[in-house]
C-alpha cells in the first residue's frame, strides 16, 4: 500500500505561526505520511538560512497579554515580547523553528518555495536553506490532487 | 451508508474568529456529518469555562472601522470595540460563543485540545469545560486520514 | 471523466489576504478544476463592486518592515503602506484584485456570498459584484463534500 499524502501550504511567517506548519508535518512524516510543504507570501521568511522570526500581540487579543495596546506599539517591545515567547517555548521543552524545520527535512519533507512570491519579495535562491525547490501553482495543485489531507496555514 | 466526516484545526482564540470553526461545526452536524474539532494554540482559549474572548481591529484593515489606528490602540478601546461588535451580534440575532459551543457539544462533535499547547499555555484540565480530551498530533491524524472535509482555520 | 472540483472558502478582506485565494482559484481553473468560493466574514470585502482594499503591517512582524510599530499607528499609514504595497505589485506584474477576480469570473468560478454574514455586515446583493449569489451553509457543504481539495483561506 503506497503511504498516504498531505500538501500543506504555508502563508505566515511569525514566530508562532510558523510552529503550526511544522508541527504537523513533522508528526506526519513520523505517522508514515508523505509531506510536502508550499511556502508562499509570508511564509517564505521560514525557508531564509538565517531566520530571524519575530512575534506580536498587535491584532491577537487571544493571547492575553496583560501589557497595554499602547505600550506594545513603543519601540523594542516588539523585541521583548518575542524573546519572552522564545525563553517560554524554550522552558517548556518546545524545539526552535530551525530544529523543527531540520527535522522536517531529514524526514524527507518535500520543501517549495512559491516562485511568484519569492520574486515580489526579491528573494533569490541562496536566500533559502539547501532543499528547498521553486514550484509554481500547477506544481502544488498537481500534490494537492493526490494528497489526503490539504491544509491551508 | 456510513456518516461523512469533518476534522476541523481550530487555532484562533478572538472573538470574530471563534465564529467561523463553529459555524461550521454545528452546520455540518446538522448535516449529518460526524465532526471532530482540534483545538490548538490560540484556539484553545474556546474551550475556556469562562470566556473572555476579545476582538482587535488592529491589523485588520479589512473590518472598515472609521476610528484612526492611534485612537485604536489608547487604553480601553479593545474593551468598547469588542462591546461594540457583541452589541452588533445581538442585535442580528446570531448566538453567543458560549451558545455555539455549547450547540456542538449537543450535537455531539467532539473536542479535543491539544495537549502540547496546553502545556505550553499552562492550562490544565479543569480550565476547560466538561467533555473536552487531550489529543496529541497522531490523534489529529487518525481523524484527518479518515475525513471528507479537514479544515485548518 | 468528470473535472476534479476545488472549493475555497474565503475569510479575509484585506490587499495582501486576497491574493492567495483568488490566484488559487484562477490557477486552478485554468488546470481543468471546477472551482466554487464561498466568501465569508471579511472576505465578503472581495466582491464589493468598489474595492478599496487596505493592508496594515500591524500585527505582522513577517513583512519585516522597518517602520516603527508606533509609527505605523500615526493617521495616514496605513493608507501608505497600502500605496507602497500596490507599487510593488505593479512593479513586479503581479495583477490587481479586479483583474484577478474578473480573471476567476471570465473562467466560471461559481463566487457565492455567505448570507448570514452578509446581513451581519450590512450587505445587500447590489453591493456585490453581478453573478455573485448569497447562499448558506449547506450549500457550502454540498460543494465541499464532492470536492477533491478544500480549503479555508
Amino acid at each position: 500500500m503506497s503511504a498516504k499524502i498531505i500538501t500543506i501550504i504555508v502563508t505566515k511567517g511569525s514566530l508562532d505561526w510558523a510552529y503550526p506548519p511544522l508541527i504537523l508535518a513533522s508528526t506526519a512524516t513520523a505517522l508514515g505520511y508523505e509531506c510536502r510543504m508550499f511556502f508562499t507570501f509570508y511564509g517564505l521568511q521560514l525557508l531564509k538560512r538565517n531566520l530571524r522570526l519575530q512575534a506580536s500581540p498587535l491584532g491577537n487579543p487571544a493571547l492575553g497579554s496583560r501589557v497595554p495596546v499602547l505600550i506594545q506599539t513603543l519601540p523594542g517591545m516588539q523585541a521583548i515580547f518575542t524573546r519572552k515567547m522564545r525563553e517560554k517555548l524554550h522552558a517548556k521543552g518546545v524545539a526552535d523553528i530551525e530544529e523543527l524545520r531540520q527535522l522536517c527535512l531529514d524526514a524527507d519533507v518535500k520543501m517549495y518555495a512559491c516562485q511568484m512570491t519569492a520574486e515580489l519579495h526579491s528573494f533569490s535562491k541562496k536566500d533559502f536553506i539547501p532543499g528547498v525547490e521553486y514550484a509554481g501553482a500547477a506544481t502544488f495543485f498537481q500534490s494537492a490532487g493526490e494528497s489526503d489531507i490539504c491544509l491551508f496555514t
